[in-house]
């Protein structure tokens, strides 16, 4: 049987080994959703950036760009970090480079782990049978708010440890107190993460059906994972 | 109402604004409950060490010398970091030098709160009227183990939380997460935490009398707070 653990923050990440897992990296409000919602709705493929004026400079190169900074699209930038605005369509064929706040950090943080998968609600059961044909050990990495634990990034990684108990033991401490409180509270997923901070800061800038979109369970069956070249992809 | 929110790591105690906040170290296996239990033994102060060869040196002041590496007695000290150890007498009245792994360096990092106090399960409802008396933000600051999350330190976390529910806001996620947590695994502290790696870690080394000892609820009336000479002692 493989193992799977939880880091709660990239500022934590240098106390688990990636080497040899699969890491799957969370930020469901909103980095990870939206990457999920941008592939599965047609763009074909993702680079993603921790600068925002790196970034910025591949709208020459024919990207789209999409950027964010505290919740908000940054300024001059064509998309922000929205999942529901790559629904409606126009996206199709389009190549996309990416910064956020959280997520994109996550992410470069993660290199060294033999794969690297992008994590979100409405693409979990699919995550998970990729993973079980896989067999390999699972670090779930949660981005967090600014480096701090959030609850929505928690609450995944706790239904990933629930959804995989048939393959991934859960002995390490983070595993075992998130799958627990999954078994609480992921019956009601939304109503229990409007009281998450992240959720009010959303809520303040009028993007409920975002936060309704990013806690939609099994929307898509597309796996999305980060490449040889560090573009994300469907798979 | 005053507020109440968690801190997994003293990895990730910069995140947090300690000024103006009682921050309650916790270190449940087993370096604050040694704390409660030595002082509620009739020890009269204990002056935390993070150094090894700092604390050795107390023993030419008349200190008894407590230290602890990865769970053994340090070589050359009198005492561990057993709190069933002072259970028996014959400490009354001694001065207590201490240096454990995570616990120290836990109360090292909470310095500039308004007040420091040392929370265990043996004294959790003590430290909660205390707290209610004082009309002051809360950050519950886990020691966890080598910078990672546990779940026994988060789990005390989570009853510090709910114990203080009339009194302390949990608007804030690493509080949300553990008061779910611990109002699902309460009743079963001691076999929910069996599983806890740390647990697993100390019945190794055939010490099942302190887990037990450290998850029993409420056996002394004992306050214990850092001093302005940054001695622990009881209030």
């Amino acid at each position: 049987m493989n193992s799977i653990e939880v880091c709660f923050s990239p500022e934590l990440i240098h106390l688990h080994e990636v080497e040899g897992k699969i890491v799957v990296v969370v930020d469901i409000f909103r980095a990870t959703s939206t990457m999920v919602a941008a592939l599965a709705s047609g763009v074909t493929e993702i680079l993603p950036f921790a600068d925002l004026e790196a970034c910025r400079a591949m709208q020459a190169e024919g990207f789209l760009i999409g950027g964010e900074r505290n919740g908000l699209t940054a300024p001059g930038f064509e998309m922000g970090n929205s999942p529901v605005a790559y629904l409606s369509g126009g996206y199709e064929g389009r190549r996309l480079a990416m910064t956020t706040t959280n997520g994109t950090q996550a992410i470069e943080k993660s290199k060294g782990a033999a794969e690297i998968l992008i994590g979100a609600f409405p693409n979990l059961q699919a995550t998970v049978s990729y993973i079980q044909g896989q067999h390999l050990d699972v670090l779930v990495h949660c981005a967090g708010w600014k480096g701090r634990f959030n609850l929505e990034d928690s609450l995944y990684a706790g239904a990933l440890v629930k959804s995989l108990e048939s393959t991934h033991k859960a002995d390490e401490d983070g595993a075992l107190a998130m799958k627990s409180l999954f078994e609480r509270e992921g019956h009601q997923l939304k109503n229990y993460l409007s009281k998450a901070s992240h959720a009010k800061r959303l809520q303040n800038h009028g993007i409920e059906s975002d936060i309704d979109f990013c806690l939609t369970l099994d929307l898509y069956q597309d796996v999305v994972k980060v490449d040889d070249r560090g573009f994300l992809v469907r798979i």
